[in-house]
């Protein structure tokens, strides 16, 4: 399981009770923050988020609407005498911006920040149970998606069968792998008589602000959950395109051509002060999909 | 007259649903901003307050919840296509730091920012009608007071006098400025008889993050409205001394050593989540003082 927080679902400015972007994303142990816009510290204490569970900040780019906040978030997290370390992905500069911040404040933070650049599409964090991938998209400035996947999950060893067929322990591992048991009188037992299938491996996609791309598809393949940027409704596409955003129609299109089981809008145009009609625009093309909206738990 | 509007009058971090420090002056035809802590264009937003109209900023100094809200800000004022100059005064870096995001975001302004950095304590700015001084209070860092006047007003002319007296317009302005007028008969007419008082020029004093710090009450004396942070009540002197902060009693003495009408306290720690106390600490040494409340406008 993994479920998607909306913290700011507007583009550029805040407008209309709208903050500008943020997500927190929890799978496995983590909660992980992706991007920061300005009152992000806010929006976390409206809906009871402790940004103390955070260690992981991904920012897409360095435009203000998607890092402005970082600065007091990480301000905050300092004064509460925080001490475990924060890792934080970024384009280049944003530690530059950071630190010289720092200085003029004369602040000295009780815990240390990790800086890593993103440079090449990947993986840039694992453990046991998680991937996050960065992938390149298309705006004015460098700019990444996230994807955010469970590891498969391994077989669940059947307690009964093991004993029942006399399995050795020191096989399980290689039986949870999926492998067939051959025993030493060279009889094979099928895996599926010894194990069941482990949870479904859960994943998201995080496209960030982008232009319509569709190269992004391939990246995310068959993902559970997208967050696709629409900045604009259909009737602005050539605004879209001149200012490397998408629109709903857009954002679909990039959907099914994933073959996503769910579409998340967001990053909305302060033009609108209404957004339904972006669902009913996308929801042509492609029929699961919803508008992000504050405060709400989007579950894959 | 002179109108303050509180846009947040909490330390630190935003709680309790308050905010960190900002504040609009209105002066005769101006609309000062005094500090910008993360989430003060969304304070505007809630109250109002049109930031285009905005052509003079003031920051006292360089700890994050006195300027934080700044980048958002001249960036939104820029997606606004503002094209009137925007003149900042604070002390060293913050142009160095509000040049390099602009940098990392590719951002151009549609309009000029002229940065002006606080050296000396004297007039920062002037026109006809207003004066704007800045001070030095003693904080951890580098940090400055300002002290906002109207120009004593200019005697207003009685319209009926000057006809029966039958003065000249061209002595009108010497009038204003409360001098007699002596006719080509060598005949003096008294000033008090062809003119009338102006209206009382009214004076802000904006007294920053300071610990106790009696010598800004020679800076300014007799003022009307004054606002001096109370981070903490008096138990917590210890600690305000230690934290360059001040307590509730301090910033009473503060005012009453400077003869001032009226007293504002603010920047609360969000320790308190109910700050009566402070007011009623604040008014055994100096009566005429009240807590400021985002939202609320007062009047000098």
């Amino acid at each position: 399981m993994l479920a998607v927080t909306i913290l700011g679902n507007n583009s550029a400015v805040p407008a209309h009770n709208r903050h500008p972007t943020s997500q927190i994303i929890q799978i496995q142990d983590h909660k992980f923050l992706v991007d920061c816009g300005e009152g992000t510290q806010m929006q976390m204490m409206a809906y009871k988020i402790r940004p103390g569970k955070i260690n992981h900040i991904f920012i897409s780019h360095l435009h203000g609407d998607h890092y402005f906040g970082l600065i007091g978030l990480l301000t905050t997290l300092g004064l509460n005498n925080r001490k475990h370390e924060l890792t934080i992905y970024s384009p280049p500069f944003l530690q530059d911006i950071i630190e010289l911040q720092f200085q003029a404040g004369d602040t000295r933070l009780p815990y240390p920040i990790h800086f890593t650049m993103l440079t090449d599409e990947g993986i840039i964090f694992q453990d046991k149970k998680v991937t996050v991938e960065c992938f390149r998209v298309n705006h004015r400035i460098e700019c990444w998606g996230f994807l955010f996947k469970e590891k498969k999950n391994i077989r669940k060893i059947d307690p009964q069968k093991v004993v029942e067929y006399n399995i050795p322990s020191s096989h399980f591992e290689m039986l949870q792998e999926g492998n067939h048991y051959v025993s030493p009188s060279n009889e094979t037992i099928l895996n599926e008589l010894l194990t069941v299938p482990g949870n479904h491996a859960s994943s998201y996609a995080y496209c960030a602000d982008t232009g319509y791309f569709p190269q992004i598809a391939e990246k995310i393949k068959d993902v559970d959950l997208m967050y696709h940027e629409s900045t604009y409704l259909h009737a602005f596409e050539k605004k879209a395109m001149e200012r490397f955003h998408s629109t709903s129609r857009q954002a679909a299109t990039v959907a099914k051509q994933a073959n996503a089981k769910k579409l998340l809008l967001g990053h909305f145009s302060s033009i609108y002060e209404n957004i339904e009609e972006f669902k009913t625009e996308a929801s042509e093309i492609f029929e699961n999909t919803e508008c992000a909206i504050e405060g709400v738990c989007y579950i894959a």
